[in-house]
């Protein structure tokens, strides 16, 4: 049987990742979500292993050390990562899986599993995105005025993914995105199995 | 503006090529045939420069002196090939082409114009590709011992396409061509425009 396939969804804050992953989800029921590990301490309603793995900062050092993340990172003094184990368990399965994800955690993903979807979500200009992130009301002006210098640099990063979207109507990245998925099933680097299976008959 | 894709189909006799080609018309009526040439004499009611472009063997022989086919092949006693200024034109003007090809000659234009989008349409076995070739009634069952072991080499060269379709059900192998290309149209190197664009916002 072919792998499943690990698509990746990332691009810059704002870029609208979170309402096109849950739209996704709903598309494509069979899409596994991977859960993360985290050091922070679990909010109130989350449960170990389906909102996150809860580690103890020392076990997720370890684990960074033994090579155990497809990606990790420190933001405001908790540890956040993707196990290994997990996706590709799930990836030998069959399943697919989709990851949603910053841009640097997206670049340490591809050069642990090369072999994945990557895909960057574009917002339609600076300005819409400006005025997303300006819409969301948590930031105070300094932080959009990061957010947007980080934004710009960021989209030097889109010519390392496979794909490009732009996220100017939800919807249509949405089938995009679909098109892209169906795709990736029919790509020859996948189709060992079947190849070899029309010849043995 | 980003140029057109040229859209190779391409795989071994019996396949289905055809019958793909011509669903695919209909259902993107945007996609342009390029007009191959050929040195074998015009049948009745069809036209220079629709049908074929009608030329000498000198004047095709020196056009393959200049480099001016993206592939051509000799095929009992005449030439077939298809010009490279046509397409380019085309695909400049941001067109996308659909080239419906054997084997040889795909891997030709792939040298040519590494940047298509090259469909392998692989028979759901080689036991329908004979039920298939037999079902014509056109060739002899030398012929079809020929033709069958030819495709059964050509399935070494499903892998260097970009993407591998079976033709178990026509309508199926359509719709998948058809994400396929949609895909193909977000691919990040296609992008620069647009990423130059949203930047210059």
């Amino acid at each position: 049987m072919d792998n499943g396939l690990l698509v990746v969804i990332s691009g810059p804050s704002g870029a609208g990742k979170g309402t096109i992953c849950a739209r996704l989800k709903e598309e494509f029921s069979e899409l596994k979500v991977s859960v993360s590990a985290t050091t922070r301490k679990p909010r109130e309603g989350e449960v170990e292993g389906i909102s996150y793995y809860f580690l103890k900062e020392e076990d997720f050092i370890k684990k960074i050390n033994d090579d155990e993340f497809l990606e990790y990172a420190k933001v405001y003094g908790n540890y956040y990562g993707t196990p290994k184990q997990e996706v590709f368990r799930q990836l030998e399965e069959g399943n697919d899986i989709i990851l949603e994800i910053d841009i640097q955690g997206a670049l340490q993903v591809k050069k642990n599993y090369p072999r994945g979807v990557f895909i960057f979500i574009l917002p339609p200009s600076l300005y819409e995105l400006n005025k997303r992130i300006e819409g969301r009301g948590t930031d105070s002006k300094e932080v959009i005025m990061k957010r947007m210098q980080c934004a710009y640099d960021e989209l030097n990063y889109a010519f390392e993914y496979d794909y490009v979207v732009v996220n100017d109507q939800v919807e249509t990245a949405v089938q995009q995105i679909k098109h892209i998925i169906h795709a990736e099933k029919s790509r020859a680097i996948r189709k060992k199995a079947i190849i070899n299976k029309v010849r043995e008959v």
